[in-house]
């Protein structure tokens, strides 16, 4: 089969491997489509940080991506819980299962994070991903992908999950609750869309860019805030009687955009944790503390948010489709991953659609 | 009646004030002892910031103090939770009980913080506090004193009240569980003896100062570090088979320690931020990411954890009074303050004992 | 003004009173519409438990009713929180805000339920309530009613409340799960309802009425079920492969169905029992306990939940409007009681308009 | 090796079956000592409810047995958390690690409960048991056993975690709160015992045997109740100023205590169900609905709480040595469970010890 594999630093290439055979517990998915996302990028230049800790050699023939759909082929032994031919997407992480963080559920936290021996899987950080024909799966990690859904949105199902994980974390009651979220990227405007969904109110979006701001308001922002033009906190106070909103996110990655995001929030707010920048970062905690502030860290999409952002996929209660902007086929991954690197005519969400 | 209160700016001085009366929900109570508070040195020199928000003047006849013990001498309207000749201890915080915040039981988040026509008070911080001898309280900040205890310790109720309403937010479930703490002040102290109380295992402080040191020893700590001496994080990682502690408390204020206690911290694992410095303070947010890190700053004793701290104190489950250091005379008041705010003589808690 | 007030056991009668005044913390509310609730038939017919327990007598001039909107008329002393003019409608219970339960926001299990001078209030079960021209209520006790809404419909604000109450102490995550409910009076539907509007999925309908079946699927439920015509639990292990829901909520009052809904339920599935029936109910409680099942009793609508369901109202996310099907004028509120009790004519929601 | 294997219905017997060999993820453990569990007399006079619906034979060589420790003796591939010499106690529990409950956390409500070939283990409902001089175990049901613990006082280790994972659903702040037992059993007691050791007060007890209510002295109850010599909802009224305690235990399976418990429970209280009789038990539903009381049924030793149940074992911190009462040697295996079954000689635990 085809698949694209890290070569050295910065290098992605072409080639020809074997058809893997699915396990204990795991099925063969023929992918359909795959989306590009930043950590798909973060590997390419710098490997994953689970690789290296690992010790898998950085360029050793591992196949990238870990936002695919696709189609179960073959399954392994005692696997019944899927049939060849169901249509599907996958979450990224399957815990070994084995682990006191296994144990009580928490399986990105998982304490065998890449070693594979022991059962973990995240496929396209540590095992083979996506960017290739075929994809090895753990039964855990499938949702079914309904009829209505196109191949190429399927694939935004896992970051629908991450962002309907991030709200799991700050208690999940939104409903009739404010929100504001920092950063207009494909996580950010979908934490507004599931907000939104999940009947929060108002939903708040900061985002400098214009396009982004047009997006958010089209999957549910009820207030765009550019926050180069005026000053984020006191708009969102202005919003909220002064107070700031119950729940917050941190979807940029900006280091300056923390502390507007912990002013945003009141007292006793949460704020989710769902980007972040390299290094250390400034960070008002006396503030924090003086408010009883609570903020949650989220490594990608736990507690199996993916299978119920799913579920509101096939109810049509948020529509994705815009964040999808542009198709390649599988011989242009490179270019694909370039588009989204560079964010290329506008590019959002870059998709690789399978012949 | 004396009183201490504010005068200027770093000015605290010793007046003849009214005895108050107690209303609707309220009770007279005779101070027996009162413990200086760090927060108190910060109320003389800067006053409490909640005063400046709510437009209280500086030195307005104000008397300091929330660490204090005495006896019910007269209930207000409708009283009968308390009679007079009761021993108590007392809580900062009553809420209004009308905002958003209280009625959700977080009456340390107060929408109506320091407004005492909608009910609020923060004796000490927004209302006449201990350092008197006399003071007012909303019922809801009273707990019983037991016999066993002497009026100097019983005023440490509140500060083990703090620390266990840190655990509550990290979730309560300590036993068999591993924790750190960071700083051994009275609340760092605290942290350690009701972890230790509530069967945590094993139980480590990071502390420079090798009195403090040997007082969390006594108090429970299992290991003691000194972390000019060697690195914290690492020897925690070594006393946790390399996976850090489940739960660590941030109590030093200083702003280097933040990212040691993050680093020392499991996957998955939870942070109670207790104390913090001025200013922002450089914090890996990257790491908090990664690892599903849940940071929880905690302002006060909600939860009416000071209750159950007064139960466990009941029980003899832990023995605070090695923290009492030093004791003075309210005539001595300014004394007692300088003594623990220069750490004069390895004070900890200095506390005024009424004649 | 003109009010309905309890005479006798069984007999309700229009007489003049006296326009209250608002207190502390208090509004006076001209009322503009208010529902006719299963309770205020109870009430009629047996008094208040909490009326009895508090020793209030049956009869003593006591105006029933508490599902009503109005208008702010008039302000207490120190209330900024509302103006005179504004829309609202009522929750039933404000706290004490001085007891345990009230400290920790559970002010539906006041410890001073009935003690009027501690600060409850439970209007029109032991305070004056709605079936009259005005009313007094507590400032935590209003919500803002959207121009959108017809006073009839408003009054139904706290209906949907205690449906997102009950949603809230399941744990709230609904999203993408299943659920099931048993019983298609006003609760029951308003459950269905929300659970739809937060993302359940399926929600299923157990009520052997025909036209109310009908109105849960015009409210969202996915799938009807007469219990009288099938095995509710069997139909329910088929729509969810075997397993039983996720969530599940007894609203009919009829002992059988306790055990329906325990079999319908998942391993380690929830359960709310909104409703009950006097006596003792025979219980599968082996069941429970070799299932790890959860039961969650629900008085009335606490943690502020009609405020968010007064959002979702707000929001549009559902239309209550069906369940309002009757309406008298004040003069004829016991012809309304009738009505609602016998469930003439189809009766749901029977509501009293005033002129 | 020497085993007891299930007969037809009544009948147990010792047979020779071959040792075992340990597969992925599991070790072969030498048993040290096992305790008889009112289950394994279920299992012997009916099978296992689990093992009848996965269609396990009654009588097909089954080794009976799941409360017990050992010596790891050989390890699984791939196998490196346990060492040849560990010395162990056991869970009885290990999910199948791919289904919706286990990816919860959720381990003993485990979807493919007694499906083997998917991973599942009960050891001694549906898997082999301990009754014997080797069994198997997944890694994930190893706790390790401190040295001063003797063979026969380890065997109580997973009672203790039952108790601690009782305690976990109820929320587990337990210290300073009130708590009342119903049944002195061996789990009723290890919840005594915890309760005390976690901070409770009071700790109550409601047995009618006396020297079962001296064992609960013993283990740390406060007060002692006799419910054939007094009203146990009275008597623990009077002792919570009328309110009730805020955490209760059913841990006798008697159909009337159900009750008792229930009303025993303040308003807001947890309840948890950690025993059951068979058939219907009549149950005030109405109470708690009124009074907004939660029930927990409870299935085994989840959420790793006899992990940090042996943590507190370790540290001393309550002593189950008395629940102990008769040691066998493995040939008088039937005889040990003859003295469980009828409470020969006051027999509590009754504990097989190999040579």
């Amino acid at each position: 089969m085809k698949a694209w594999v890290l070569g050295g630093p910065h290098e992605m290439k072409l080639v020809e491997k074997k058809v893997p055979e699915p396990g204990q517990s795991e099925v063969l998915v023929k992918v359909g489509a795959i989306a590009v996302c930043h950590t798909d990028i973060e590997v390419l230049h710098h490997g994953h940080p689970a690789m290296i800790e690992g010790k898998i050699p950085f360029n050793k023939d591992f196949t990238m991506g870990h936002e695919y759909m696709g189609t179960v082929v073959k399954t392994g032994e005692n696997v019944d819980e899927w049939q060849p031919g169901d249509r599907i997407a996958v979450e990224v992480h399957a815990g070994c299962g084995r682990c006191a963080k296994c144990r009580e559920g928490m399986y990105t936290s998982c304490h065998n994070y890449s070693y594979r021996s022991k059962g973990h899987r995240a496929n396209g950080f540590t095992t083979d991903g996506g960017f290739a024909e075929y994809a090895i799966n753990n039964i855990n990690t499938l949702v079914a992908v309904p009829d209505h859904l196109s191949d190429e949105v399927a694939t935004l199902t896992v970051t629908a999950g991450t962002a309907m994980y991030g709200l799991d974390v700050l208690g999940g009651l939104v409903a009739g609750q404010s929100i504001a979220v920092a950063g207009g990227g494909p996580i950010g405007l979908m934490f507004i869309a599931l907000a939104k969904a999940l009947g929060a109110a108002p939903v708040i979006i900061s985002e400098p860019r214009p396009d982004r701001r047009e997006m958010a308001k089209h999957l549910g922002a009820d207030f765009l805030i550019d926050p180069l033009a005026e000053d984020p906190v006191e708009k969102v106070r202005d919003l909220t009687k002064g107070k700031g909103v119950d729940f917050s996110v941190e979807a940029s990655g900006v280091p300056i955009v923390v502390n507007q995001i912990l002013h945003m929030t009141n007292r006793g707010g949460k704020v989710c944790l769902a980007a972040f920048a390299n290094g250390l970062t400034p960070t008002d905690l006396a503030y924090v503390v003086s408010n009883n502030i609570y903020m949650f860290g989220i490594r990608g999409e736990g507690n199996s948010a993916v299978r119920r952002a799913a579920s509101l996929l096939e109810q049509k209660r948020f529509d994705p489709s815009p964040l999808h902007t542009h198709t390649f086929p599988l011989e242009e991954a490179d270019k694909a991953v370039s588009y989204a690197e560079n964010q290329t005519d506008g590019a959002i969400k870059v998709v690789i659609k399978m012949n």
